[in-house]
Protein backbone atom coordinates (compact mmCIF):
# COMPACT_ATOMS: atom_id res chain seq x y z
CA UNK A 1 0.00 0.00 0.00
CA UNK A 2 2.33 2.87 -1.05
CA UNK A 3 1.21 6.32 -2.20
CA UNK A 4 2.67 8.39 -4.20
CA UNK A 5 2.40 11.73 -4.37
CA UNK A 6 0.84 13.34 -7.52
CA UNK A 7 0.38 17.14 -5.95
CA UNK A 8 0.65 19.10 -3.27
CA UNK A 9 -1.53 22.96 -2.39
CA UNK A 10 -1.14 24.78 0.73
CA UNK A 11 -4.48 25.61 1.34
CA UNK A 12 -6.34 28.06 4.32
CA UNK A 13 -2.94 26.56 6.49
CA UNK A 14 -3.61 22.67 5.82
CA UNK A 15 -3.29 20.61 2.50
CA UNK A 16 -4.77 19.81 -0.31
CA UNK A 17 -2.46 16.62 -2.01
CA UNK A 18 -3.09 14.58 -4.77
CA UNK A 19 -2.20 10.63 -4.19
CA UNK A 20 -1.85 7.56 -6.59
CA UNK A 21 -1.79 3.71 -5.61
CA UNK A 22 -2.38 0.69 -6.78
CA UNK A 23 -5.91 -0.42 -5.82
CA UNK A 24 -5.82 -4.25 -5.74
CA UNK A 25 -10.28 -4.22 -5.56
CA UNK A 26 -10.10 -2.35 -8.31
CA UNK A 27 -7.10 -4.02 -10.27
CA UNK A 28 -6.31 -0.61 -11.76
CA UNK A 29 -4.06 2.50 -10.61
CA UNK A 30 -6.20 5.21 -8.60
CA UNK A 31 -6.31 8.65 -7.91
CA UNK A 32 -7.45 10.24 -5.01
CA UNK A 33 -7.19 13.90 -3.38
CA UNK A 34 -7.42 14.64 0.59
CA UNK A 35 -7.43 17.73 2.43
CA UNK A 36 -5.50 17.80 5.63
CA UNK A 37 -6.34 20.57 8.15
CA UNK A 38 -3.68 22.49 9.74
CA UNK A 39 -4.56 21.17 13.09
CA UNK A 40 -2.43 17.64 11.18
CA UNK A 41 0.82 19.14 11.48
CA UNK A 42 0.87 18.88 15.27
CA UNK A 43 -0.01 15.94 15.41
CA UNK A 44 -3.54 15.65 15.97
CA UNK A 45 -5.87 12.87 15.08
CA UNK A 46 -8.85 14.48 13.23
CA UNK A 47 -11.99 12.77 11.77
CA UNK A 48 -12.81 12.25 8.27
CA UNK A 49 -15.24 13.08 5.80
CA UNK A 50 -15.29 11.19 2.69
CA UNK A 51 -17.01 13.12 -0.11
CA UNK A 52 -18.32 10.98 -3.89
CA UNK A 53 -18.44 12.68 -6.61
CA UNK A 54 -20.92 12.88 -9.17
CA UNK A 55 -21.29 11.79 -13.40
CA UNK A 56 -18.16 12.61 -15.07
CA UNK A 57 -15.98 13.40 -12.20
CA UNK A 58 -12.79 12.91 -10.55
CA UNK A 59 -11.12 13.40 -7.20
CA UNK A 60 -10.29 17.08 -8.16
CA UNK A 61 -14.02 18.70 -8.96
CA UNK A 62 -15.44 18.67 -4.96
CA UNK A 63 -11.85 20.26 -4.28
CA UNK A 64 -11.40 22.96 -6.84
CA UNK A 65 -15.28 23.75 -6.86
CA UNK A 66 -17.41 23.36 -3.68
CA UNK A 67 -15.32 26.02 -1.67
CA UNK A 68 -14.80 23.18 1.69
CA UNK A 69 -11.69 24.28 2.50
CA UNK A 70 -12.08 26.92 4.55
CA UNK A 71 -14.38 25.37 7.33
CA UNK A 72 -12.65 22.02 7.40
CA UNK A 73 -9.52 24.18 8.38
CA UNK A 74 -11.72 25.82 11.36
CA UNK A 75 -12.97 22.59 11.95
CA UNK A 76 -10.28 20.11 12.26
CA UNK A 77 -12.07 18.01 9.64
CA UNK A 78 -9.63 15.87 7.31
CA UNK A 79 -12.18 15.41 3.88
CA UNK A 80 -10.93 12.38 1.21
CA UNK A 81 -12.11 12.62 -2.17
CA UNK A 82 -12.12 9.40 -4.31
CA UNK A 83 -12.41 9.31 -8.11
CA UNK A 84 -16.11 8.39 -9.71
CA UNK A 85 -14.73 4.78 -11.31
CA UNK A 86 -11.88 2.07 -12.17
CA UNK A 87 -9.50 4.51 -14.99
CA UNK A 88 -6.73 3.18 -17.30
CA UNK A 89 -5.26 1.07 -20.23
CA UNK A 90 -7.83 -2.15 -20.35
CA UNK A 91 -10.70 -0.56 -18.18
CA UNK A 92 -14.03 -1.08 -19.81
CA UNK A 93 -16.17 2.19 -20.90
CA UNK A 94 -19.72 2.89 -22.41
CA UNK A 95 -19.19 1.78 -26.18
CA UNK A 96 -20.66 4.69 -27.02
CA UNK A 97 -18.28 7.29 -24.46
CA UNK A 98 -21.79 8.07 -22.86
CA UNK A 99 -20.89 9.99 -19.74
CA UNK A 100 -23.42 7.74 -17.79
CA UNK A 101 -22.08 4.57 -18.16
CA UNK A 102 -18.73 3.03 -17.56
CA UNK A 103 -15.58 5.65 -16.72
CA UNK A 104 -16.71 8.33 -14.27
CA UNK A 105 -19.76 6.96 -14.10
CA UNK A 106 -19.33 3.40 -11.44
CA UNK A 107 -22.46 4.21 -9.53
CA UNK A 108 -20.42 2.81 -6.39
CA UNK A 109 -21.71 -0.89 -6.68
CA UNK A 110 -19.59 -3.80 -7.30
CA UNK A 111 -20.08 -5.56 -10.93
CA UNK A 112 -21.18 -9.20 -11.84
CA UNK A 113 -21.57 -8.44 -15.22
CA UNK A 114 -18.89 -8.63 -17.94
CA UNK A 115 -17.28 -6.43 -19.12
CA UNK A 116 -17.01 -4.31 -15.73
CA UNK A 117 -16.97 -7.31 -13.49
CA UNK A 118 -12.76 -6.83 -13.82
CA UNK A 119 -12.57 -3.57 -12.59
CA UNK A 120 -15.46 -2.17 -11.34
CA UNK A 121 -15.49 -2.85 -7.77
CA UNK A 122 -16.00 0.53 -6.41
CA UNK A 123 -18.61 -0.58 -3.64
CA UNK A 124 -15.48 -2.51 -2.28
CA UNK A 125 -13.26 0.05 -2.89
CA UNK A 126 -14.85 2.96 -1.09
CA UNK A 127 -15.47 0.85 2.16
CA UNK A 128 -13.04 -1.30 2.51
CA UNK A 129 -9.68 -0.84 0.03
CA UNK A 130 -9.74 3.10 0.78
CA UNK A 131 -10.77 3.32 4.29
CA UNK A 132 -8.09 1.03 5.21
CA UNK A 133 -5.35 3.16 2.76
CA UNK A 134 -6.28 6.56 4.57
CA UNK A 135 -5.92 5.26 8.49
CA UNK A 136 -2.54 3.46 7.44
CA UNK A 137 -1.29 6.91 6.10
CA UNK A 138 -2.69 9.89 7.31
CA UNK A 139 -3.35 11.23 11.44
CA UNK A 140 -7.17 9.92 11.21
CA UNK A 141 -8.83 9.71 14.71
CA UNK A 142 -11.44 6.56 13.09
CA UNK A 143 -14.68 8.83 13.35
CA UNK A 144 -15.93 9.17 10.04
CA UNK A 145 -18.80 11.00 8.00
CA UNK A 146 -19.24 10.40 4.68
CA UNK A 147 -21.57 12.90 1.78
CA UNK A 148 -21.88 13.46 -1.97
CA UNK A 149 -23.93 14.76 -4.79
CA UNK A 150 -26.01 13.76 -7.37
CA UNK A 151 -24.69 9.83 -8.23
CA UNK A 152 -22.37 10.28 -5.25
CA UNK A 153 -25.26 11.23 -3.36
CA UNK A 154 -26.84 7.86 -3.77
CA UNK A 155 -23.27 6.40 -3.21
CA UNK A 156 -22.73 8.21 0.19
CA UNK A 157 -26.88 7.19 1.39
CA UNK A 158 -26.49 3.65 0.26
CA UNK A 159 -23.08 2.82 1.64
CA UNK A 160 -24.11 4.74 5.03
CA UNK A 161 -27.19 2.58 5.14
CA UNK A 162 -25.55 -0.79 4.31
CA UNK A 163 -22.73 0.21 7.14
CA UNK A 164 -24.49 2.37 9.99
CA UNK A 165 -21.59 1.18 12.17
CA UNK A 166 -18.66 2.30 9.80
CA UNK A 167 -20.35 5.93 10.09
CA UNK A 168 -21.34 8.64 12.32
CA UNK A 169 -23.64 10.78 9.70
CA UNK A 170 -24.62 10.77 6.43
CA UNK A 171 -25.36 13.54 4.24
CA UNK A 172 -26.04 14.25 0.34
CA UNK A 173 -26.63 16.97 -2.39
CA UNK A 174 -29.15 16.28 -5.06
CA UNK A 175 -28.84 12.22 -4.69
CA UNK A 176 -30.09 9.98 -7.03
CA UNK A 177 -32.24 8.43 -4.25
CA UNK A 178 -34.31 5.60 -6.28
CA UNK A 179 -31.86 4.20 -8.59
CA UNK A 180 -33.61 1.40 -9.24
CA UNK A 181 -36.52 3.27 -10.50
CA UNK A 182 -34.60 5.80 -12.81
CA UNK A 183 -33.27 6.74 -16.44
CA UNK A 184 -29.64 6.72 -14.66
CA UNK A 185 -30.04 4.12 -12.29
CA UNK A 186 -32.00 1.66 -14.47
CA UNK A 187 -29.05 2.08 -17.56
CA UNK A 188 -25.99 1.39 -15.16
CA UNK A 189 -27.29 -1.13 -12.65
CA UNK A 190 -28.70 -3.04 -15.57
CA UNK A 191 -25.21 -2.87 -17.48
CA UNK A 192 -23.42 -3.49 -13.98
CA UNK A 193 -25.54 -5.78 -12.22
CA UNK A 194 -27.62 -7.37 -14.80
CA UNK A 195 -31.60 -8.36 -14.87
CA UNK A 196 -32.05 -8.98 -11.30
CA UNK A 197 -33.65 -5.77 -10.07
CA UNK A 198 -33.63 -7.70 -6.31
CA UNK A 199 -29.91 -6.92 -6.72
CA UNK A 200 -30.38 -3.53 -7.66
CA UNK A 201 -32.36 -3.05 -4.72
CA UNK A 202 -29.70 -3.46 -2.22
CA UNK A 203 -27.88 -0.53 -3.97
CA UNK A 204 -30.99 1.47 -3.69
CA UNK A 205 -31.12 4.16 -1.29
CA UNK A 206 -35.08 4.07 -0.71
CA UNK A 207 -35.12 0.56 -0.62
CA UNK A 208 -32.61 0.29 1.99
CA UNK A 209 -34.12 3.53 4.15
CA UNK A 210 -37.50 1.70 4.03
CA UNK A 211 -36.02 -1.20 5.50
CA UNK A 212 -33.32 0.31 8.06
CA UNK A 213 -33.11 -0.55 11.85
CA UNK A 214 -30.28 1.48 12.48
CA UNK A 215 -30.53 5.05 12.18
CA UNK A 216 -27.46 7.64 11.14
CA UNK A 217 -28.28 11.28 11.24
CA UNK A 218 -29.38 12.33 7.39
CA UNK A 219 -29.14 15.58 5.97
CA UNK A 220 -30.36 15.76 1.95
CA UNK A 221 -30.07 18.98 0.08
CA UNK A 222 -32.64 19.82 -3.14
CA UNK A 223 -32.62 22.45 -5.11
CA UNK A 224 -35.74 22.94 -6.61
CA UNK A 225 -34.55 24.20 -9.89
CA UNK A 226 -32.72 21.06 -10.57
CA UNK A 227 -33.45 19.65 -14.09
CA UNK A 228 -32.94 16.18 -13.09
CA UNK A 229 -35.13 16.48 -10.09
CA UNK A 230 -38.50 15.04 -11.18
CA UNK A 231 -36.98 12.22 -13.50
CA UNK A 232 -33.39 11.09 -12.40
CA UNK A 233 -33.53 12.19 -8.56
CA UNK A 234 -36.91 11.23 -7.27
CA UNK A 235 -36.43 12.72 -3.06
CA UNK A 236 -40.09 11.87 -2.63
CA UNK A 237 -39.04 8.35 -2.88
CA UNK A 238 -36.48 9.16 0.15
CA UNK A 239 -39.09 10.82 2.53
CA UNK A 240 -41.60 8.18 1.68
CA UNK A 241 -39.30 5.34 2.86
CA UNK A 242 -38.02 7.43 5.86
CA UNK A 243 -41.74 7.95 7.01
CA UNK A 244 -42.39 3.97 6.57
CA UNK A 245 -38.92 3.32 8.81
CA UNK A 246 -39.13 6.46 10.80
CA UNK A 247 -35.52 7.12 9.61
CA UNK A 248 -34.31 10.42 10.93
CA UNK A 249 -34.08 12.29 7.51
CA UNK A 250 -33.95 15.94 6.91
CA UNK A 251 -34.25 16.48 3.45
CA UNK A 252 -34.49 20.13 2.65
CA UNK A 253 -36.15 21.97 -0.78
CA UNK A 254 -33.62 24.82 -1.38
CA UNK A 255 -35.36 27.23 -3.96
CA UNK A 256 -34.22 28.51 -6.90
CA UNK A 257 -30.83 26.12 -6.65
CA UNK A 258 -29.84 23.77 -9.50
CA UNK A 259 -27.73 20.41 -9.86
CA UNK A 260 -24.05 22.54 -9.55
CA UNK A 261 -21.72 23.24 -7.63
CA UNK A 262 -22.87 26.78 -7.11
CA UNK A 263 -25.31 24.80 -5.17
CA UNK A 264 -23.02 22.59 -3.52
CA UNK A 265 -21.12 25.81 -2.32
CA UNK A 266 -23.93 27.55 -1.01
CA UNK A 267 -24.25 24.96 1.57
CA UNK A 268 -21.58 22.76 1.66
CA UNK A 269 -21.49 24.73 5.46
CA UNK A 270 -24.41 23.64 6.54
CA UNK A 271 -22.94 20.15 5.69
CA UNK A 272 -19.88 20.36 7.32
CA UNK A 273 -20.98 21.24 10.23
CA UNK A 274 -23.76 19.21 10.61
CA UNK A 275 -21.69 16.30 10.20
CA UNK A 276 -18.78 18.00 12.68
CA UNK A 277 -21.64 18.03 15.44
CA UNK A 278 -21.49 13.96 15.27
CA UNK A 279 -18.09 13.28 14.64
CA UNK A 280 -16.91 15.66 17.65
CA UNK B 1 -24.87 46.82 -26.39
CA UNK B 2 -27.57 43.93 -26.19
CA UNK B 3 -26.50 41.01 -24.07
CA UNK B 4 -27.40 37.57 -24.14
CA UNK B 5 -27.72 34.91 -21.20
CA UNK B 6 -25.70 31.83 -21.53
CA UNK B 7 -26.27 30.70 -18.35
CA UNK B 8 -27.46 31.60 -14.47
CA UNK B 9 -26.56 29.87 -11.28
CA UNK B 10 -28.03 30.87 -7.42
CA UNK B 11 -24.68 31.06 -5.46
CA UNK B 12 -25.39 31.92 -2.11
CA UNK B 13 -28.49 33.63 -2.07
CA UNK B 14 -27.45 35.97 -5.18
CA UNK B 15 -26.75 34.82 -8.57
CA UNK B 16 -23.99 34.11 -11.08
CA UNK B 17 -24.93 34.64 -14.77
CA UNK B 18 -22.91 34.43 -17.65
CA UNK B 19 -23.53 36.79 -20.64
CA UNK B 20 -22.09 37.21 -23.96
CA UNK B 21 -21.86 40.26 -26.61
CA UNK B 22 -20.76 42.06 -29.35
CA UNK B 23 -17.75 43.60 -28.64
CA UNK B 24 -17.26 47.14 -30.56
CA UNK B 25 -13.18 47.61 -29.14
CA UNK B 26 -12.44 43.87 -29.33
CA UNK B 27 -14.41 43.22 -32.78
CA UNK B 28 -16.11 39.70 -30.98
CA UNK B 29 -18.64 38.82 -29.61
CA UNK B 30 -17.14 38.08 -25.66
CA UNK B 31 -18.40 36.50 -22.12
CA UNK B 32 -18.15 37.94 -19.23
CA UNK B 33 -19.45 36.39 -15.44
CA UNK B 34 -21.03 38.40 -13.01
CA UNK B 35 -21.97 37.98 -9.33
CA UNK B 36 -25.30 39.76 -8.15
CA UNK B 37 -25.56 39.27 -4.80
CA UNK B 38 -28.70 38.75 -3.25
CA UNK B 39 -29.25 43.14 -2.49
CA UNK B 40 -29.67 43.37 -5.95
CA UNK B 41 -33.06 41.77 -6.04
CA UNK B 42 -34.56 44.56 -3.95
CA UNK B 43 -33.41 47.04 -5.95
CA UNK B 44 -30.19 48.21 -3.93
CA UNK B 45 -27.58 49.17 -6.07
CA UNK B 46 -24.03 47.96 -5.13
CA UNK B 47 -20.22 48.56 -6.10
CA UNK B 48 -18.72 46.29 -8.03
CA UNK B 49 -15.25 44.66 -8.12
CA UNK B 50 -13.47 43.91 -11.11
CA UNK B 51 -11.54 40.44 -11.62
CA UNK B 52 -8.59 40.22 -14.02
CA UNK B 53 -7.73 36.61 -14.87
CA UNK B 54 -3.95 35.51 -15.40
CA UNK B 55 -2.97 33.16 -17.95
CA UNK B 56 -4.76 30.07 -19.95
CA UNK B 57 -8.34 31.71 -17.58
CA UNK B 58 -11.25 32.62 -19.00
CA UNK B 59 -13.99 34.59 -17.41
CA UNK B 60 -15.12 31.30 -15.47
CA UNK B 61 -12.44 30.04 -13.30
CA UNK B 62 -12.17 32.50 -10.46
CA UNK B 63 -16.11 31.92 -10.01
CA UNK B 64 -15.42 28.23 -10.13
CA UNK B 65 -12.55 28.23 -7.64
CA UNK B 66 -12.05 31.35 -6.15
CA UNK B 67 -15.00 30.75 -3.60
CA UNK B 68 -15.36 34.63 -3.33
CA UNK B 69 -19.45 34.04 -3.82
CA UNK B 70 -19.96 33.25 0.18
CA UNK B 71 -18.77 36.62 1.64
CA UNK B 72 -20.04 38.80 -1.50
CA UNK B 73 -23.53 37.93 -0.57
CA UNK B 74 -22.57 39.00 2.98
CA UNK B 75 -20.80 42.34 1.71
CA UNK B 76 -23.05 43.36 -1.01
CA UNK B 77 -20.24 43.18 -4.02
CA UNK B 78 -21.50 42.30 -7.39
CA UNK B 79 -17.84 40.80 -8.75
CA UNK B 80 -17.10 41.24 -13.05
CA UNK B 81 -15.19 38.58 -14.23
CA UNK B 82 -14.04 39.37 -17.88
CA UNK B 83 -12.42 36.76 -20.32
CA UNK B 84 -8.19 37.10 -20.51
CA UNK B 85 -8.40 37.98 -24.63
CA UNK B 86 -10.35 38.64 -27.68
CA UNK B 87 -11.83 34.74 -28.85
CA UNK B 88 -14.01 33.38 -31.92
CA UNK B 89 -12.79 33.06 -35.57
CA UNK B 90 -10.45 35.28 -37.51
CA UNK B 91 -8.84 36.40 -34.07
CA UNK B 92 -5.04 35.81 -34.06
CA UNK B 93 -3.74 33.36 -32.06
CA UNK B 94 -0.12 31.78 -31.37
CA UNK B 95 1.15 30.26 -34.20
CA UNK B 96 2.56 27.64 -32.22
CA UNK B 97 -0.68 27.51 -29.67
CA UNK B 98 1.87 28.81 -27.02
CA UNK B 99 -0.34 29.64 -23.74
CA UNK B 100 1.51 32.62 -23.39
CA UNK B 101 0.56 34.88 -26.23
CA UNK B 102 -2.73 35.22 -28.02
CA UNK B 103 -6.17 33.42 -26.76
CA UNK B 104 -6.20 33.32 -23.21
CA UNK B 105 -3.38 35.63 -22.73
CA UNK B 106 -4.39 39.40 -23.69
CA UNK B 107 -2.12 40.80 -21.19
CA UNK B 108 -4.76 43.98 -21.34
CA UNK B 109 -2.95 45.93 -23.59
CA UNK B 110 -3.83 47.55 -26.75
CA UNK B 111 -1.92 46.19 -29.04
CA UNK B 112 0.00 48.36 -32.14
CA UNK B 113 1.36 45.41 -34.24
CA UNK B 114 -0.35 42.92 -36.88
CA UNK B 115 -1.86 40.60 -36.48
CA UNK B 116 -2.76 41.41 -32.85
CA UNK B 117 -4.21 44.87 -33.08
CA UNK B 118 -7.18 44.18 -35.13
CA UNK B 119 -8.69 42.26 -31.72
CA UNK B 120 -6.32 42.91 -29.41
CA UNK B 121 -7.43 45.85 -27.45
CA UNK B 122 -8.17 44.43 -23.84
CA UNK B 123 -7.20 47.79 -22.12
CA UNK B 124 -9.89 49.28 -23.58
CA UNK B 125 -12.47 46.91 -23.44
CA UNK B 126 -11.49 46.71 -19.45
CA UNK B 127 -11.57 50.30 -18.70
CA UNK B 128 -13.66 51.44 -20.63
CA UNK B 129 -16.37 49.60 -23.00
CA UNK B 130 -17.04 47.07 -20.22
CA UNK B 131 -17.61 49.35 -17.41
CA UNK B 132 -20.42 51.04 -19.84
CA UNK B 133 -21.97 47.62 -20.04
CA UNK B 134 -22.03 47.10 -16.43
CA UNK B 135 -23.15 50.40 -15.40
CA UNK B 136 -25.76 49.88 -17.91
CA UNK B 137 -27.36 47.16 -17.20
CA UNK B 138 -26.70 46.29 -13.62
CA UNK B 139 -27.96 47.53 -10.23
CA UNK B 140 -23.90 49.44 -9.43
CA UNK B 141 -23.79 52.37 -7.44
CA UNK B 142 -20.55 53.56 -9.46
CA UNK B 143 -18.01 52.62 -6.58
CA UNK B 144 -15.48 49.99 -8.12
CA UNK B 145 -12.05 48.53 -6.76
CA UNK B 146 -10.16 45.86 -9.05
CA UNK B 147 -8.48 42.80 -8.78
CA UNK B 148 -6.79 39.96 -10.44
CA UNK B 149 -4.43 37.05 -10.02
CA UNK B 150 -0.70 36.50 -12.36
CA UNK B 151 -1.14 37.88 -15.84
CA UNK B 152 -4.48 39.65 -14.09
CA UNK B 153 -2.56 41.04 -10.79
CA UNK B 154 -0.23 42.86 -13.67
CA UNK B 155 -3.26 44.17 -15.27
CA UNK B 156 -5.12 45.36 -11.97
CA UNK B 157 -2.05 47.25 -11.03
CA UNK B 158 -1.23 48.91 -14.08
CA UNK B 159 -5.15 49.45 -15.05
CA UNK B 160 -5.86 51.19 -11.38
CA UNK B 161 -2.19 52.82 -11.59
CA UNK B 162 -3.00 54.80 -14.72
CA UNK B 163 -6.59 55.43 -13.87
CA UNK B 164 -6.47 56.27 -10.55
CA UNK B 165 -9.71 58.19 -10.47
CA UNK B 166 -11.98 55.31 -11.94
CA UNK B 167 -11.41 52.90 -8.86
CA UNK B 168 -11.55 52.90 -4.71
CA UNK B 169 -8.72 50.84 -4.04
CA UNK B 170 -7.06 47.84 -5.88
CA UNK B 171 -5.55 44.23 -5.03
CA UNK B 172 -3.26 41.49 -6.46
CA UNK B 173 -2.53 37.41 -6.41
CA UNK B 174 0.86 36.95 -7.57
CA UNK B 175 1.01 39.60 -10.20
CA UNK B 176 3.30 39.86 -13.02
CA UNK B 177 4.45 42.69 -11.43
CA UNK B 178 7.05 44.23 -13.90
CA UNK B 179 6.54 42.73 -17.37
CA UNK B 180 8.97 45.00 -19.20
CA UNK B 181 11.63 43.06 -17.51
CA UNK B 182 10.29 38.74 -17.16
CA UNK B 183 9.98 36.29 -19.77
CA UNK B 184 6.12 36.21 -19.92
CA UNK B 185 6.09 40.02 -20.43
CA UNK B 186 9.19 40.30 -22.96
CA UNK B 187 7.19 38.04 -25.19
CA UNK B 188 4.22 39.26 -24.81
CA UNK B 189 4.68 42.25 -24.72
CA UNK B 190 7.24 42.60 -27.77
CA UNK B 191 4.59 41.21 -30.52
CA UNK B 192 1.26 42.94 -29.40
CA UNK B 193 3.57 46.36 -29.32
CA UNK B 194 6.57 45.74 -30.82
CA UNK B 195 10.05 46.98 -30.22
CA UNK B 196 10.00 50.28 -28.75
CA UNK B 197 10.33 49.40 -24.63
CA UNK B 198 8.88 53.24 -23.91
CA UNK B 199 5.70 51.85 -24.97
CA UNK B 200 5.54 48.70 -22.49
CA UNK B 201 6.39 51.05 -19.50
CA UNK B 202 3.39 52.56 -20.35
CA UNK B 203 1.77 48.98 -19.20
CA UNK B 204 4.63 48.17 -16.56
CA UNK B 205 3.44 48.41 -12.85
CA UNK B 206 6.49 48.57 -11.17
CA UNK B 207 6.99 51.47 -13.76
CA UNK B 208 3.89 53.37 -13.05
CA UNK B 209 3.78 52.73 -9.52
CA UNK B 210 7.39 54.53 -9.17
CA UNK B 211 6.21 57.62 -11.23
CA UNK B 212 2.66 57.50 -9.33
CA UNK B 213 1.42 60.68 -7.83
CA UNK B 214 -2.02 60.00 -7.26
CA UNK B 215 -2.29 57.10 -4.58
CA UNK B 216 -4.63 53.84 -4.00
CA UNK B 217 -4.83 51.39 -1.15
CA UNK B 218 -3.11 48.41 -2.57
CA UNK B 219 -3.16 44.95 -1.32
CA UNK B 220 -0.90 42.41 -2.95
CA UNK B 221 -0.43 38.43 -1.98
CA UNK B 222 2.40 36.53 -3.18
CA UNK B 223 3.00 32.61 -2.06
CA UNK B 224 6.54 32.47 -1.18
CA UNK B 225 6.04 28.36 -2.75
CA UNK B 226 5.18 29.88 -5.74
CA UNK B 227 7.48 28.58 -9.19
CA UNK B 228 6.87 31.92 -11.22
CA UNK B 229 8.23 33.52 -8.40
CA UNK B 230 11.70 34.57 -9.08
CA UNK B 231 11.65 35.17 -13.05
CA UNK B 232 8.07 36.29 -13.73
CA UNK B 233 6.40 37.87 -10.56
CA UNK B 234 9.62 39.84 -9.26
CA UNK B 235 7.14 41.50 -6.56
CA UNK B 236 10.57 43.34 -5.49
CA UNK B 237 10.29 45.48 -8.47
CA UNK B 238 6.94 46.07 -6.76
CA UNK B 239 8.20 47.28 -3.35
CA UNK B 240 11.40 49.04 -4.53
CA UNK B 241 8.75 51.31 -7.01
CA UNK B 242 6.46 51.77 -3.97
CA UNK B 243 9.39 52.98 -1.78
CA UNK B 244 10.71 55.81 -4.39
CA UNK B 245 6.82 57.26 -4.84
CA UNK B 246 5.96 56.69 -1.23
CA UNK B 247 3.23 54.34 -2.39
CA UNK B 248 1.05 52.88 0.15
CA UNK B 249 1.62 49.49 -0.72
CA UNK B 250 0.97 46.59 1.20
CA UNK B 251 2.63 43.26 -0.11
CA UNK B 252 2.15 40.33 1.92
CA UNK B 253 4.33 37.05 1.83
CA UNK B 254 2.13 34.08 2.52
CA UNK B 255 4.62 30.81 3.14
CA UNK B 256 4.38 27.92 1.53
CA UNK B 257 1.87 29.24 -1.15
CA UNK B 258 2.10 28.34 -3.94
CA UNK B 259 0.21 29.89 -7.70
CA UNK B 260 -2.49 28.12 -7.88
CA UNK B 261 -6.50 28.92 -6.75
CA UNK B 262 -6.26 26.82 -3.57
CA UNK B 263 -4.00 30.22 -2.95
CA UNK B 264 -6.44 32.76 -4.49
CA UNK B 265 -9.29 31.13 -2.47
CA UNK B 266 -7.27 30.98 1.06
CA UNK B 267 -6.96 34.91 1.39
CA UNK B 268 -9.69 36.13 -0.82
CA UNK B 269 -11.91 36.68 1.65
CA UNK B 270 -9.01 39.63 2.88
CA UNK B 271 -8.92 41.07 -0.54
CA UNK B 272 -12.42 41.12 -0.60
CA UNK B 273 -12.50 42.75 2.70
CA UNK B 274 -10.15 45.38 2.09
CA UNK B 275 -12.20 46.48 -1.07
CA UNK B 276 -15.88 46.39 1.01
CA UNK B 277 -13.79 49.24 3.13
CA UNK B 278 -12.69 51.57 0.81
CA UNK B 279 -16.24 51.11 -1.36
CA UNK B 280 -18.07 52.03 1.50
Amino acid sequence: MTLELISSNKSFGGWLKRFSHASTVLSCEMRFSVYLPPQVEDGTKVPVLYWLSGLTCTDENFMQKAGAQQLAAELGLAIVAPDTSPRGEGVADAPDGAYDLGLGAGFYVNATQPPWNTHYQMYDYIVSELPAIIEAHFSINGKVAISGHSMGGHGALMIALRNPDKFVSVSAFSPISHPSNCPWGEKALSAYLGNDKSLWQTYDASVLMQQATAFLPTLVDQGDADEFLPHQLQPEALEQAAKISGYPLELRRQPGYDHSYYFIASFIADHLRFHARHLQ
